[in-house]
């Protein structure tokens, strides 16, 4: 993408609404534009990223065996009624009534509408297990929305939900959700950790909520600094198996790491006092087994082995999608702005022209920028007739985590700069060579 | 995909409140479930259809040079009362009030939003050209929603918005619409006649509406039959070229052809007798320049070259994406099911074992299915245990293009039989020529 075709209107001052470092960043770099309060357009560049983790979202939940579907924005309250959450649910429930006077809500979660597809289609224990998930706009209406995208109204969330005949293999499906989560959050270059977590209004037993460390976490979180040293790593998983599930499962949840809804002073105080931790964390997740609830209170059973009619064992699970934007931002950057992970950045690499206009260089600049396109990279070429240090303010406001700059010096001696936005570190070398090093970087990425 | 392990609860009878083809199809195949009148849940079927058109219109958008955002489904009253269209939009028009008693609307489109993200970043010409678009689900409360995702109520539209200096350059916007309109058609197999149309609530002068030839069109269309010879093929296109673009809007255009709306019996008349048509359409698009309407309303101007505020000129453009699924099966079906076009296709090819459980032919289809999927393929395996019949109609019903046939018999001569879901033929080969020629067939949707 040439800059001069794109659209990234950045923000010189930064935003006095703006209390966090993500609401700022995400306004600054022309990502987000508030629509209303807690509603958000998302400016191309913004919506890259979103495309990006929505993407990563569905890779990681194919792999696992989850299927893919969508269900509408807008629900019909009787569904509620059934499940007994429409007077429950309280004032964050958005009610809306349609031209013939039906009532109607904007979800803010999908267990009633999925159940109600699973019970309208399934009735045999030969079609579990079911694992059905969509990634879609829901509304929770906030009495004081803040934080930009990380406490909106209007959010993108993954929403997942299992049917299996019993407690054991609803229970495997949530220790399958568990790594598949693991894997995902690692994808975009985060540490999530899984901490017991308190089931509130969905109801159940068994839930973890999954929270990535940042000094502006809305939750205080206790932990075994143990937790921090478990990575995913590039291991193969083989999602049917139990055993290497729940095997993973203990592996990241034995150690202690709880918020403060569960947190338990005495468990606490048996860490040897180093390894004690108090911090601050945002959610990202959360998965629930939650039995019966729903498949009883609306019909949803299957014939078991056995004949009989037999209630299946369910559980949802959550991803902020659109959170997941702020979370990335407020556990990655530094003064000058945002540091992508690779995993999610929205260009793979900047070129700078520093003489744009000069033949040599424009000539480099395109060359370079063909050069990536048809190795498979994605690159926003600045080439705008602007100073230098006005395009070095950009590039690392929007942090992408790779540079190429260009200049007339460094071509007379056949060579460009590449610049690492983590480090700051730049290392000079031939166009090619460039290309080649941002092509191995970026191979486990594509 | 195993279809053992898919979502695809296809129906045996045909639901009694369809009235049209593509309606019966979707319910029957499994694609699409109503949650309440007007509005669907895409099931996985239906979803992955969704997904493939809602990326050609991206692939082609972007290579007109469009630069795709996302605007929220939720926006302000306040905004729609500047331009003077809170009011007069009528009933179809979802009013909501949030907890704190403002006044919301579920977006029917999105000229004002997308006005307000403009004036607040754009200020000068020299940012301009300028069209910004974006893929989202919509919503107008028809008063008799009907025909399936048709005529639905929550919809996914691809709605885009050009920002011009001049009358001349937003014309070529309106043309490059044209022209990456016919080549996303084209792509998804569909033959949509631009035809001058009526503006409607949107206002403006210039429209032209892109109509499907079906028989359960909503609109009478009048045209000269030698638009039907024009094809886009596959010709490069400079979309900066504001001739070649005008050619092929000419080209596209010239000869004969309205809805009712705008019918001109006189003009008709002079088309020779032979080439008069009278028909019905699906309206699958629209594109409008609409000038300074919106900008002049909310004070969308920018600084001319002369120093001058100058209102931006407008158009906008649209594509129904959800009801593009039903326009395509109304369009391309016969008794036994769909017959999706190979750019759609959810799978790219069924494969249907005859001896579900015989060692020879289950390890047959399991190499066809890793040799599909190696060869960048997307392949459903009918892998359950069920009669021949049985997975035959499933095949013709859901309309893969491409079925492969594994049984015993033809394994003992080395062969498996590759059979054209269009014509009904079928050929014997050996597996790997199955394969090489269902790569060869795909080669240009990949």
């Amino acid at each position: 993408m040439r800059l001069s075709r794109y659209f990234l209107p950045v923000l010189k001052e930064t935003p006095s609404e703006a209390q966090i470092v993500s609401h700022r960043y995400m306004l600054r770099a022309g990502m987000i534009k508030q629509a209303q309060a807690g509603i958000y357009s998302w400016l191309p560049l913004g919506f890259k990223v979103l495309k990006r983790i929505e993407q990563i979202v569905h890779e990681e939940q194919e792999r696992a065996g989850h299927i893919p579907l969508l269900m509408p924005t807008l629900q019909s309250a009787d569904l509620w009624r059934e499940s007994g959450r429409y007077d429950d649910y309280g004032e964050e429930m958005l009610r809306i009534t349609d031209r013939h006077g039906r009532d109607m809500l904007y979800g803010p979660t999908n267990e009633e509408l999925i159940t109600d597809i699973f019970r309208s289609h399934v009735s045999s224990y030969k079609d579990l297990p079911l694992t059905l998930y969509h990634i879609q706009w829901k509304f929770r209406d906030e009495v004081r929305p803040r934080f930009g995208v990380m406490r909106g109204r209007e959010f993108l969330m993954k929403d997942g939900y299992n049917f299996d005949l019993t407690k054991e293999a609803a229970l495997h499906a949530y220790n399958r959700h568990l790594v598949s989560y693991l894997r995902t959050y690692e994808r975009m270059g985060l540490q999530a950790i899984p901490m017991r977590a308190d089931s509130g209004p969905i109801g159940g037993d068994d839930t973890h909520e999954f929270l990535v460390l940042a000094d502006t976490g809305e939750s205080e979180v206790f932990y075994d600094s143990a937790v921090t040293d478990l990575t995913f790593g590039d291991r193969a998983i083989d999602y049917d198996s139990v055993e290497e599930c729940a095997g993973i499962m203990r592996e990241f949840t034995e150690k202690y790491a709880r918020t403060d809804e569960t947190h338990d002073e005495a468990k606490f105080n048996e860490i040897p006092e180093e390894r004690r931790r108090v911090a601050r964390g945002i959610e990202v997740g959360q998965i629930f087994y939650f039995g019966t609830k729903y498949s009883e209170a609306m019909g949803a059973t299957v014939q078991g082995p056995d004949g009989k009619p037999t209630p299946v064992h369910m559980g949802s699970h959550g991803i902020g999608v659109s959170r997941l934007l702020g979370a990335i931002i407020e556990a990655s950057h530094d003064d000058k702005g945002i540091i992508w992970p690779e995993g999610v950045t929205p260009f793979h690499v900047g070129i700078v022209n520093l003489k744009q206009g000069d033949a040599e260089a424009d000539g480099a600049c395109e060359g370079l920028e063909t050069a990536l396109i048809n190795a498979g990279l994605d690159p926003l070429y600045d080439d705008r007739k602007e100073r230098a240090g006005g395009k070095f303010a950009t590039m690392d406001l929007i942090g992408l985590p790779w540079r190429i700059t260009v200049g007339p010096r460094g071509l007379k001696n056949g060579v460009v700069e590449l610049t690492s936005r983590r480090t700051g570190e730049s290392e000079e070398m031939a166009p090619e060579a460039a290309v080649a090093r941002l092509v191995e970087i970026y191979a486990k990425h594509l």
